[in-house]
């Protein structure tokens, strides 16, 4: 399918500076545009590709400032990045999507499946369970007795969904994750060993929500682990039982969230960040990669870094004379040799 | 099912304070208890919720002293967080366990089940394998060639068990674990390239090991990864071919245990917990969260934390330092001033 | 399968050292060396262990000096390790391979597949699919639409591959691996919440590359992540989008890659590594365990440790001050209060 300028600036309310016939049926990146597709320019460290990418159109914030017109034709927009995701995701949306019940797949007699979804070959639809309309269960998806999905939402391939764990709309689970197995409940016992707690919770993905591949999300002890709307969580993080995460924190990969720990909303935390059991992290959290949050937080739109995570700049002031330390130590090994000397010839 | 506080009393051998009569049919935690529910109060920090809980009987530690009577009748034992385990057990071993064989499962001719068993649709179990009584293998669980699996033992779906694998009784596997890959063994050779080293071992894991979602233990080059009764590893935790780890030690999710390295009994670990290869680490050791063990751990009953790890107080100790690192800067260059301006003046 | 020391030597082209008619037919350490078995020994740290192992053959560096004529026969080589893989390879490759379709599989009617194959039960290939010959692909695999897969590569249990990824021949994926999933992309909207961004590109893994149990490689958002030929992922590894990592670069476990950075070639990375996007990591890189890399690394061959990581030698010399902060503290005070009584004396 190809679009002209003038389609695509008309659908984005951007402003044309070129030619608005010109058509594009792809898209590329803006330092390795080709002609007929499209490109886009956020960044302000990708501007010096602007003058020779080869990309027949590229749309650009409105308020860059360029030195001189480049070959392509620019569609000036507010947010380049922000009008590039709704090009991608009319695109996404134009796609036929899966559709229908293959074969070999399992559902049991007491699901109800809604209407315009897709349950894949090997996919198991357990005891009860509740599927909405448009929902797509992909090929070997787990999904367990008395699980409710609400419409809209997709579990990719060998997702694991325990009993009783209740979706929302528009939900998106990738290949792999598991959802509601145990969390990790012993008592120890006076032999050493340990006792099993029964796990008898679940766990709750509300609206919008987009969990990794690979990640793990622990049902509750008791009552739920909650997971608010618009959360999304990158690959392999990991949730324990009974945490809560605010609407819309996002999470990047690896990362780990301890059992009865509540998150805020909008925090924002990089890979393999760590928090602990049985805390408070406030709204608006930001912790740099490989943080350990190990206590309360209680200021909002703190930032954070290190482990044990302090004040992101504090933090680095630390590190540039952790680095130096070696040349500290001998400064002070110098001032007292000068001490020491003073002394002698008092 | 409703229990009266006599029976429950009676089961746990606990002494009432209030109605003995009273009655429950579910469990609810102290700080949102309803009535008809059942609670327990275990940590100090949630004393003050048990004045006004409204659950109608909560399970308390006999050695704790309160102010005034609770509304709620009082079952006193000795370890209220051991006896509502109990509880939570019981209810668990009534509930209706998945029994028998669904259509769509594949079993190997020469594999043998055992009685009570349950193996769900789209379950593998492969050639030779030796499935004990009272063994559940759910949906999409994968049990290769001549692995055999103790009574009692519970494959959760999707798990997958690479062949030759040795499981004990009682063993719990998880949603996606994944047991007996090949560890990871390349030779360099002089191309800058590597040979595979073919990963001929396998896994032992012993009665009553418990491995989390997303877990994975690889076979051994030669011999076995052995993982010793009473082991729980959490969640997407990594434990490298020719490891072995004694018995009832337990690690939080996320952490790693790099090849051939042997840690001892009884040890506990936090969360993103790394341990080097090719090292031992002494029965009892404790390692705080993102501790990185580096070398071998010669004393019982270590504490650990950092990376590298090092003896947790005196961790904390330099850990205070070095936020204030920049404040000693300053002081050491006032120092260096003040002994300058002595020995200019003399 | 019985082998002579004569026959051994000579696949090998190495020395004899003892009765050339003695045979093995298996392999054991040399620690735990039993008759009738070959060991070998190539660290030197096992070296006490040649003069008593009851192994019967025993291959070994040629440069090992012994004191004494070990009971073992010996075959002396240039590289025992590299010796010992080839024997084991040669092992590996005489083993029966899984062959054939099994019956309970799903393959599109638009896939083709190649010769001397195996789809096992439950696997799913999906439409226009392409499988080279001597491709095996085991139960639970998932093998998405228009997904190309080279001559002789092997994908285990349960891994999932999306739709439209590229594999080339002898290509190795663990179970539970996902390759292909969705980006970690998602633009922040005024709201506060965030849009996704379609992720329309694909994966591509050159030959000979093996990808560990449960590790995650992203789909880039436009164009391909693409990880070279030779490169070698442990287990849990995540790969992000539009990563690319050069040519037999190897990572150990539980290693994260964020988004459109840059690996170089012959890089090595330890357990726990985490590496930030959008930047560039130079050919021989090397990092120890749990090693953060925040910003690009220009220098060939760096080695690097710590979080954020610098060079390791460096890192070392500052960490064993970090230990000593406390002392240095004191050092402090105790020149700071010298100085003062120096100026009140004077």
């Amino acid at each position: 399918m190809e679009f002209s300028a003038e389609v695509i600036a008309d659908f984005l309310k951007g402003e044309i500076v070129g030619d608005p016939s010109i058509v594009v049926s792809g898209v590329s990146k803006i330092e390795e545009g080709t002609p007929g597709t499209l490109a886009f320019l956020s960044n302000p460290q990708y501007i010096k590709y602007i003058y020779d990418s080869k990309a027949s159109i590229v749309l650009i914030n409105a308020d860059f400032e360029l030195k001189q017109q480049p070959k392509a034709t620019l569609i000036k927009v507010p947010d380049a990045y922000e009008a590039f995701a709704s090009l991608l995701q009319l695109a996404e949306a134009a796609k036929p999507k899966k559709q229908g019940i293959e074969a070999q797949s399992f559902i049991s007699d007491s699901a109800t499946v809604g209407e315009n979804g897709y349950v894949g070959a090997f996919a198991y639809i357990g005891e009860n369970v509740k599927l909405g309309n448009n929902v797509r269960i992909y090929p070997h998806a787990f999904v367990g007795d008395n699980v409710t999905i609400g419409d809209g939402s997709t579990i990719f391939a060998g997702a694991k969904i325990y009993e009783s764990c209740i979706l929302g709309k528009d939900v998106t689970i990738h290949a792999g994750a598991v959802i509601g197995a145990d969390g990790f409940g012993f008592a120890p016992s006076s032999a050493n060993d340990y006792k099993k707690i029964p796990q008898i919770g679940n766990v709750i993905l509300e609206d919008h929500v987009e969990i990794g591949a690979n990640a793990t999300i622990d049902r509750a002890t008791m009552g739920s682990t909650i997971i608010r709307k618009g959360v999304k969580l990158d690959n392999m993080n990991h949730v324990g039982h009974n945490v809560e995460i605010g609407a819309n924190t996002v999470m990047a990969a690896q990362g780990g969230i301890a059992g009865s720990t509540k998150v805020g909303e909008n925090c924002m935390f990089g890979g393999q960040v760590g928090i602990a059991p049985h805390i408070t992290v406030a709204d608006g959290t930001k912790a740099a990669a490989k943080a350990g949050i190990g206590s309360n937080v209680k200021k909002k739109d703190s930032i954070l870094m290190g482990a044990p995570a302090f004040d992101l700049s504090e933090f680095r002031r630390s590190f540039v004379m952790f680095k130096r330390l070696p040349e500290l130590y001998s400064m002070l090994r110098d001032a007292q040799q000068k001490i020491e000397d003073m002394l002698k010839t008092k």
